[in-house]
């Protein structure tokens, strides 16, 4: 046997289950954004037709075989030193991240595999009849049934970690609930403050215009062809939920959606979506060669997120960023006299019932309530029937605002329908990581010699958005699953994940947009 | 065992391989309206392997057992007379489909399949690389190729049948080079004589107005929602090309596009593959217990375009609905001043070099030429290097017009670069068909009380083609494939499939047109 022929033979068997793994996701593009609503019980026929196929290629003997064999010649070529020290720490990180997997997969009775795609299809149904019905009571069995499969689900798992945050981990690994809460606790405090703050000192925005679909089209292709947009691998598409997916190493879509009366819905969700696929592009997994491989995915939802709000807030919503866009949002309609009117509008600050139009500065409440509630149905004696009852209370507190309904309350989210605990965090941690990467991007920028009080503002205002994804594809994007998100953390910046980058960051945004109100 | 239990295993087994079947759909339809250009490589990948379980599925041991389980079943129950006269002539059915489909699929040498999957990919790049320059001979290797490949598939499948017929089984079930002649020869004698007697009468109409993309998109809408359009299992997108697609039991897409230029492109586009869609939604497989059986499907795709041709011809380009559409065209901004005017436009009548854009009249002599040629490359000596000067000659002879160059000649379609020899028949049988069944359907109309000299026409002035849509699903889909299309026509019509009923109503439509021209 050659040095690299059971390697080889290892990434071929990926390479099939990544097609088959990309088919799924293509079904899911196309649920969301052309199926008929109709499809919907033979797409669920065949979502669970391949869910089947794919839990079997990646349990099976054949498979096991594959790893260890692979395992073993990489082993013995270690030792009798024919690779280099890269080679070595990429092939030992992808054994022990497909062991690992292996390992979760096998655990896992089938049964309960079934029975979970059956609960979370009718607990995605039950979810939107409740939604629509606005009445929690349509939803809570079907919630409590998936509570207690998930229960059910850590338990055969048996790692060495509380029930939730078993269930966390393929969203954020390593992730535990002790520095959750450490990571959260300082926002628990500050915030509320700030949110108190804001309101003594600048009032609400109310917005009574709107700009066309076409406008808001004209707008974002705008935004991608400045960003780097290619045209030959991405698509984008309507669909109620904007979503980014990647569908091939050469395949990239987004979606976003027109809400009337909000006319930077479209626009920040695009900004939003395409910040997550610009993190897949830069992931090793776009080049042939690693699309089948854990190491060229994405580390963390937490990291992913943390992509998708740079662009989003950190760009998007910068005031460099109003100076260069407000007149071609006056050219499509908007009824703005100056940079800063644009730059208040796209930044309302006032908190609400709602997480997906949240700004910056109350998300991370909506998001910590979230967190604790899920933690307390999993772990806690938190009865599902009592979870509209808690959120309300939770929502008084926190942002001192009511929900008049299930709807718009604990109802809002489509998580829990499909059983996705464990989510959550992830967006607030994309919250403080983006913060503390866009700090050491400035130092790092200012190094290099870009001019200015905030070295990233000169880029957007001077149209050079290419220099800091140039950036984050060498820091952030190039090391896919090489290490989890607070090792990347540590990495780049050169110190241990805080929530103080973050906290520093609105409070400065705070100040200048209350200054100038 | 009970009398059901091998068969309904054998149902299950055609489920899941019809759930894969239809994911193949899938991925073609995102691959024609979503996928970027760069997605072809891993997209091509994901179709291989999914032809490749599915040849596997279609050909295993397994499956043979299953369907050998089954008819003995069957047999069994029919001589104890368990089973009612209807279940035992579909099941009988079925089972002959199943069979024969099996053997097809267990005569070729897997190693075939995978030589003609890669030659037919090789022969679509190199198809659309000889187009873009426009010359036959980047293209004639690849062809021949995929003619040499086709001839051993045929050779292998030895059926009682020559080569082209053996290859055109799949469209046009039963289907003899002898009977299409028979069918043909009527035309090609009479289809020229009539296009001599427009150029004389009538001077050709040349447009020099457009419509915009909304208007063309609103007056499509309003044409779906009055023939019967349900928005909960139809979904619409654009793609390059138009086609009609089904993706599960309850799942119906068309594509259209918008042709600059040509401002009834996109309407008619529409109506035609709303027909197909409409014969598809009318099939037996509209159902979950029937979308996994043979008998579901369609039975021939001459059928399939008799149905699209109903609906764009003898419907969409009639004067009674010119009568009804002509002020929604003038809102929409068209330069028409009557019913007459829109109906001149929408019937243009000048033979031309492309058979998409062919008018009723010349459109069978499109067919004629590449049914010859096709022919003539299998069975007899037409070198493929032969073929553009043979193209060009015929169309010279039969339609007096001469190709200027391979791309507006030989290359303009898309079929024969995917191998599909036998194909082309299939939309001249279609007129044949939709003219005999029309034939049938205002007698059938007339009977049942509908008034006026031609019923169809009333309905349609009355808006009530709710009416034709119901003797069609009556008559024509519900058959599925119980029987094949010279059957049907002869079940539907009691006539014997002829070009007589097509040849009656383009000379009635010309002598109209021409009359008040």
């Amino acid at each position: 046997m050659t040095s690299t022929e059971a390697w080889n033979q290892l990434g071929d068997y990926l390479r099939e289950t990544q097609l088959l793994g990309s088919i799924q996701s293509t079904l899911y593009w196309d649920q969301n954004t052309s199926m008929p609503p109709a499809g919907s019980t033979w797409r669920g026929e065949q979502l669970s037709y391949l869910a089947k196929s794919l839990h079997a290629r990646q349990t099976s003997t054949e498979y096991e075989l594959l790893l260890k064999t692979a395992k073993d010649e990489f082993e013995k070529d270690c030792s009798s030193k024919e690779l280099n020290q890269l080679v070595i720490s990429q092939r030992a990180r992808n054994i022990q991240l497909l062991e690992k997997d292996l390992k979760r997969q096998k655990s896992l009775d089938p049964d309960l595999v079934v029975s979970l795609a059956i609960a979370k299809a009718d607990g995605y149904n039950l979810w939107q009849a409740a939604k629509e019905k606005s009445d929690f009571k349509y939803f809570s069995s079907a919630l409590k049934n998936l509570v207690s499969l998930r229960k059910e689900e850590a338990n055969q798992l048996s790692e060495n970690r509380s029930c939730w945050e078993t269930l966390a981990q393929p969203y954020e690994p390593d992730l535990t609930i002790k520095r959750l809460k450490e990571l959260f606790k300082p926002l628990e405090k500050c915030l509320p403050e700030l949110i108190d703050k804001v309101k003594r000192v600048r009032k609400p925005i109310s917005k009574s215009w709107d700009l066309s679909e076409k406008s808001q089209e004209q707008l974002c292709q705008k935004l991608l062809n400045s960003w780097s947009r290619n045209s030959k691998n991405t698509s984008i598409a309507r669909s109620p939920h904007p979503f980014s997916i990647t569908l091939g190493p050469d395949d990239f879509r987004i979606t976003t959606r027109v809400v009337p009366g909000q006319p930077f819905s479209c626009f920040l969700a695009t900004a939003h979506e395409w910040g997550h696929s610009l993190y897949e592009q830069g992931l090793p997994s776009s080049s042939h060669q690693w699309f089948a491989w854990p190491l060229g995915q994405a580390t963390s939802m937490g990291v992913h997120e943390s992509q998708s709000l740079f662009w989003e807030n950190r760009v998007a919503r910068s005031f460099s960023f109003s100076e260069r866009y407000w007149k071609d949002f006056v050219h499509e309609g908007a009824p703005l006299s100056c940079a800063k009117d644009l730059w208040h509008e796209m930044n309302p600050l006032a908190p609400g019932l709602n997480r997906v139009e949240a700004d910056e500065l109350s998300y991370g409440l909506h998001i910590v309530i979230r967190t604790e509630l899920e933690i307390a149905m999993l772990e806690d004696d938190l009865d599902v029937e009592d979870l509209p009852g808690e959120w309300n209370k939770k929502y008084e507190n926190l942002l001192g605002v009511i929900p008049l309904n299930d709807s718009e309350g604990c109802l809002q989210d489509v998580h829990w329908s499909e059983g996705a605990f464990g989510y959550f965090p992830s967006y607030l941690l994309g919250h403080l990581i983006s913060a503390q990467l866009s700090e050491a991007m400035s130092n790092s920028l200012r190094e290099s010699g870009v001019k200015g009080v905030d070295p990233i503002s000169t880029c957007i205002r001077d149209g050079n958005e290419s220099i800091l994804l140039s950036w984050l594809r060498k820091q952030v994007h190039c090391h896919g699953r090489q290490m989890n998100a607070e090792e990347l953390v540590q990495l780049v910046t050169g110190k241990e994940l805080s929530s103080e980058f973050f906290l520093k960051y609105l409070e400065k945004k705070l100040e200048l947009l209350t200054s100038n109100s």
